[in-house]
């Protein structure tokens, strides 16, 4: 990627693998960010939010293994040591270093061991170290999440890359949501961060794992300004469309793959609802049924179950009109106009259950609004990950 | 209790077992009732729910087995005969017969069976049949749920009992939350529904097994004015403080009578939340903590993770303040002042953990308020017994 390097490497923070990833901007970037909205937030959430306020960046540091969260003033000064380490070895002010933490929670962070990590990380600095760094982000993910694409806007090749870990969209001993984009298009920090917040509510938090908010989460959205276009300013400017829409693409596949990827998920759960009043009724009516323990039970173990899914929709502040109501499991109806299809169609369903993602389309038959929720089923081992867990 | 009938009978909608239970009221009993605020409701809670508003019964008919919900035109006109059947029995107007079903969704009633069922029932109606009730309104309940206690008002001896099921707070398929309580105290309908409201809130509606709001949920308080006590007519009469603090007990014993057997469950969880500057704030600080899958399955491993539990806390609208928060597991403190407790004192409390009652506290320290919740923990069992359930 034009503009930026990155390195990861083991810092001693996990027992093995890579934990530890550094990113470096040769000059000044722009950068935008969004974070968790939890009451509690860790100390490297309230660092990164304070610097990231310029719209500029030169380095960012993220670390596994370790959340740094309710670790009191110790905490916050070694944020802050996390940050001059990066800052000393690339020669920037140190309010142009973020730093982000995912990991155990309360528990201070071995900050001796961080700065050797960050010093060898800066060492190895290289344009292709984004794979690694997928790598060094993971806590229980089984798998690295990394997508790229090109495209070109007035005859300028743009390359947009990010990196994303989910999990448990937050366990606290293990997991959070962090998202880091990189791209060399020139575009205003203000413009970023417009496109970032816009995003970010139709993909990243349209991901539901558990219902449970992280204290550490955070997307940042990095332009190293090194592919020579028009300066993107606004949704005026031309070509901004187009990095929209990319932009759009790219994080939607990250959401997908943390849904797809969360604790103890065998599938991948898309609940769709068109048909509603407005955006904000289809949005928390896909996030009721998304987040109902009998429906990701019923998912895991494919069994058709419409009364769970109609029992879910009942339990918010929407009005339901049962009989302008219809629900299908993948592309086969399963209630409609207030009744169940045949035992045999819904039986049929059952088959296409057992694949690796399942589709609930919930058409609400009131408006014209829609949205998209991505989760995943519940299984015995979401339980056993977090109840065997031991301290 | 003086005034009150009740008989159970196996009517054939569950294999076996008792499944169709009859109340019978000498003459007009008071009567109150609250329901569930599903968007989706069971024939059944629009049929109660129009009728017990004249105050007044004389007969109660619940099934389990076949909930009546999404059963179109047909469940409410099978409704209608339910109450219509018993009316003829009982010889009284049809409009002072209550009708509650609990059980599979969107299957219509066998209208039959449900007939017969309950002509057999009348003509066995007891004084003593309550515990047989207690055991024909079960689910996935494994035990029945029947509290009953005496005091004096006035001189007067006043009975007072209660039955209720639960299970999964709804399971569709299989459960909802239903409670009947019976006194021959003498009560105004326009009291009981001030007692009943207010009640419920601080026993039943703290109960959360698993977030679920339940289509045919209701609660139903009946009064044959047997006793001879002095009318209770609000609560500047004499003897009411009496009666409430009765009935508020009852209510909360039948409420960690659910809660303990929860689908799957193997632990009651409380979690009791003080120093909340508002009553609002306290219960939902509490629900959060509750119904968070990371804190209920760390109970069900007896894993004392605080961290989980200030995660959880952080979730909400109310803020946190670390510095003033206190968490408690059983008596020992694992977290105070912005930082958690030795390792050692930590692990003490997973021994406790071990017990069938967790009790989390939760000092805010930013007011007064206080609220209980009563929830389980979730286990493996809960996604078998919701993933394997075969339509």
């Amino acid at each position: 990627m034009p503009g930026f390097q990155v390195q990861a490497v083991h810092a001693g923070l996990k027992s093995r693998n890579l934990d530890l990833a550094v990113f470096s901007s040769e000059r000044d970037a722009s950068a935008a960010g969004v974070f968790t909205t939890s009451q509690v937030q860790g100390a490297p959430v309230i660092w990164t939010k304070k610097q990231i306020a310029s719209g500029k960046m030169r380095g960012l540091v993220v670390n596994a293994g370790n959340a740094n969260v309710a670790t009191g003033s110790r905490g916050r000064l070694d944020t802050q040591n996390m940050a001059r380490s990066l800052a000393e070895e690339l020669k920037c002010p140190v309010n142009r270093v973020l730093v982000a933490s995912t990991g155990v929670i309360g528990v201070p962070l071995p900050i001796v061991k961080v700065r050797k990590g960050i010093a060898a990380a800066v060492k190895g600095l290289s344009p292709r170290g984004l794979s690694k760094a997928a790598r060094a982000i993971m806590t229980t993910d089984t798998a690295p999440k990394l997508e790229s694409r090109q495209f070109f806007i007035g005859g300028k090749r743009i390359t947009l890359a990010g990196i994303a870990k989910g999990s448990g969209m937050i366990e606290p001993n293990m997991a959070t949501m962090l998202a880091f984009l990189l791209t060399d298009a020139a575009v205003t920090p203000n413009f970023l961060r417009t496109l970032l917040r816009s995003v970010t509510k139709t993909t990243f938090n349209r991901v539901t794992i558990d219902a449970q908010t992280s204290t550490s989460d955070m997307a940042l959205l990095l332009a190293s300004e090194r592919a020579g276009n028009l300066r993107l300013r606004s949704r005026r400017s031309a070509g901004s469309e187009i990095f929209e829409q990319n932009l759009c693409e790219l994080c939607d596949s990250l959401a997908r793959s943390i849904a797809k990827d969360g604790e103890g998920a065998t599938k991948l759960l898309v609940v769709e609802v068109t048909g509603a009043r407005i955006k904000k009724d289809a949005e928390s009516t896909g996030r009721l049924v998304a987040n109902s323990l009998l429906v990701k039970t019923a998912i895991h173990g494919a069994d058709p179950n419409w009364g769970r899914i109609v029992q879910a929709l009942g339990a918010g502040s929407v009005p339901i009109d049962i009989a302008r109501l219809t629900v299908s499991i993948g592309k086969t109806v399963v209630f409609r106009s207030g009744r169940p299809s045949s035992s045999r169609q819904i039986l049929k369903t059952a088959e296409g259950m057992r694949q690796a993602e399942v589709v609930l389309r919930i058409d609400l038959g009131t408006g014209e609004a829609a949205a998209r929720i991505y989760s995943c089923d519940l299984s015995r081992e979401y339980v056993s990950i977090n109840a065997d867990y031991t301290t």
